[in-house]
């Protein structure tokens, strides 16, 4: 067997901390070299949590001084790869060094904070590529859940999709360690939580519905409900397939009301998901069979970074982690906020 | 005691027979004199019923001649008021002609198929009352189904409404009684089973958020998912009430699906209502606490019959039964269908 690839891991946020950290040391197939973070103190915390599993690495940070630089960690030619998550704000900057230094990247969801800084993203890291070969993986851990592949599957069985509703109801607390991360609590990027957490339900649906019926246009209004959760905390969207289908797309992070449920509606019965628990009802009324399908609790980011250095052993990208996906995960929710911005006007989609 | 109020049924459908029929029975402030139907058959079905139960009553019908016509069955002065339960084409008609020779009417919703029809029904029925004193009510039951009326007290306790969802999914197959009256089957009223179901949940809603939160505009998507159930048997809308508050609403008789949520979140937590069961939650997250109110199952005809009665012999018409209210469960209704009609236009609400 080759030696692992030696990766870094860059950010040191509690989703760096808690998910891939523990994914890393998980993959037979990396070998965790350095990590880098804005500040030092947060790169020591990531790192000594490497440590204690018996993963020595370096250290290097925004506030370290040339040596132990960013652009010092993209020097090193024991470094392959870097799993980044940054705020989605500084991302697209800190990806296109690392392609351009030759280093693959698989980088958090969102790809961007917009479609213009995606579109951009992605033909930088094309051009960038022919030179270095470095590439870029979007990091939608969604996609690594199994109810969703399962679900897909059993929708596919049951007919053409004849509708849908997608529906997540929370309330994000001012003492969520998510809300006091200073980036989510004061957002620059559009959407703030519905684009944050949102991009996770957009990718639950495309994968649910797939492309026979991808999504063709939207309809959404968008409001602020809670005053913590600028700029807008609930959209209520209704989406139309290009296959015709019409579903009711139902987010709100700043509610009461307290709900997840993708329903996905076909001419032969109905599936009820969520990425632990799949309900799948075949026929109608009281002739109806219900069939339940528990699946053990993941959050998906150990398959996803086992299957992206796979992808980077064979030389062939994942499919479920290509930016072109990210970036229709991307538009689905861009489009429902500015739908809701224009006062509810139809937005059409050209990446799906 | 007064005597009770003679009165007459009118009409000889599944509903007239197995909820009127027995509502007028169970009420001691009525007494059924004479039943009328289209056909001399149907109304004899709609007599036997109440032979049965001791009490025996005149029959007339649409093919037994001038004697038993309608109109002669207008001119007996034993008869107060008439319970009319006919198709949504036919009953401004029936209407008109009863509230003419001085009867009180009960009629059952929608007031009728469109805004306009309405609007002149009521204008009429105003006009004609002053020389008459013949009363119109319109009969929605879901406004007399206990959960409804708990779960608005419930609501307006826990502060300002946020947000709100209502859905009912399920398929209308073609061996159900209802989808096998012929007017049911090849509708002429605009939306059919939307219509015709549909206003129970737009009176629903409506008395859920009561007057302050009442809707103020929608946007919509229909369509046709099931052949068998023209002209569209699916509504997926935005609708945002005049106090600023943005929900989903969500009908399908067409579908596979299956659900019936009425859930309203308010500043300090939610109501998730049906007719018979009502959950609160209030408070958040971990500290949310749930309550459970469950209510006898009813369809509310009888309390709805007994109201109406009480309602004529006070001289004060019920305030859940004024054609103003039932204009307001249509109009919500119909600017759906147009919302929809018109590829998701945004339409004004009036007269809510």
């Amino acid at each position: 067997m080759a030696a692992p690839l030696g990766i870094a891991l860059v950010g040191g946020g509690i989703f760096m901390k808690e998910q891939h950290v523990p994914a890393a040391l998980a993959c037979p197939l990396v070998s965790v070299k350095a990590v880098w973070s804005r500040s030092l103190k947060s790169a020591e915390g990531t790192a000594k949590l490497l440590v204690d599993a018996g993963t020595p690495v370096d250290v290097y940070s925004g506030d370290s001084g040339l040596e132990k630089s960013y652009d010092s960690l993209l020097k090193r030619e024991d470094i392959t790869g870097l799993i980044l998550a940054l705020p989605i704000m500084d991302q697209p900057s800190y990806i296109e060094k690392a392609l351009a230094a030759g280093k693959h990247v698989l980088a958090e969801k969102p790809i961007a904070k917009d479609l213009d800084t995606a579109i951009k993203l992605i033909g930088y890291s094309k051009e960038v590529s022919i030179e270095t070969q470095a590439t870029l993986a979007i990091a939608e851990n969604f996609r690594f859940m199994k109810g969703w592949a399962y679900a897909a599957e059993e929708i596919e069985k049951l007919g053409r999709v004849t509708g849908f509703v997608v529906r997540h109801n929370s309330m994000m607390q001012t003492n969520n360690k998510y809300y006091n991360t200073p980036w989510r609590t004061k957002p620059e990027h559009q959407g703030g939580f519905l684009l944050d957490g949102g991009v996770h339900y957009t990718a639950g649906i495309r994968k649910l519905l797939g492309e026979d019926h991808a999504i063709a246009n939207v309809i959404a209004l968008t409001s602020l409900i809670t005053s913590h959760l600028p700029p807008k905390d609930t959209i209520n969207a209704i989406l139309q397939t290009k296959s015709g289908a019409v579903g009711s797309y139902i987010h709100s992070t700043g509610t009461t009301m307290q709900a997840y449920d993708f329903h996905v509606a076909c001419e032969h019965g109905y599936v009820k998901a969520t990425p632990d628990k799949v309900v799948t009802v075949r026929g109608l009324g009281a002739d109806a069979k219900s069939e339940e399908k528990i699946f053990e609790k993941s959050s998906g980011v150990k398959e996803e970074v086992q299957a992206w250095a796979e992808a980077l052993i064979s030389g062939k990208p994942h499919p479920e982690q290509t930016p072109e996906l990210a970036l229709g995960d991307l538009e689905l929710l861009e489009k429902m906020l500015t739908s809701g911005d224009e006062d509810g006007t139809r937005q059409k989609l050209e990446y799906q």
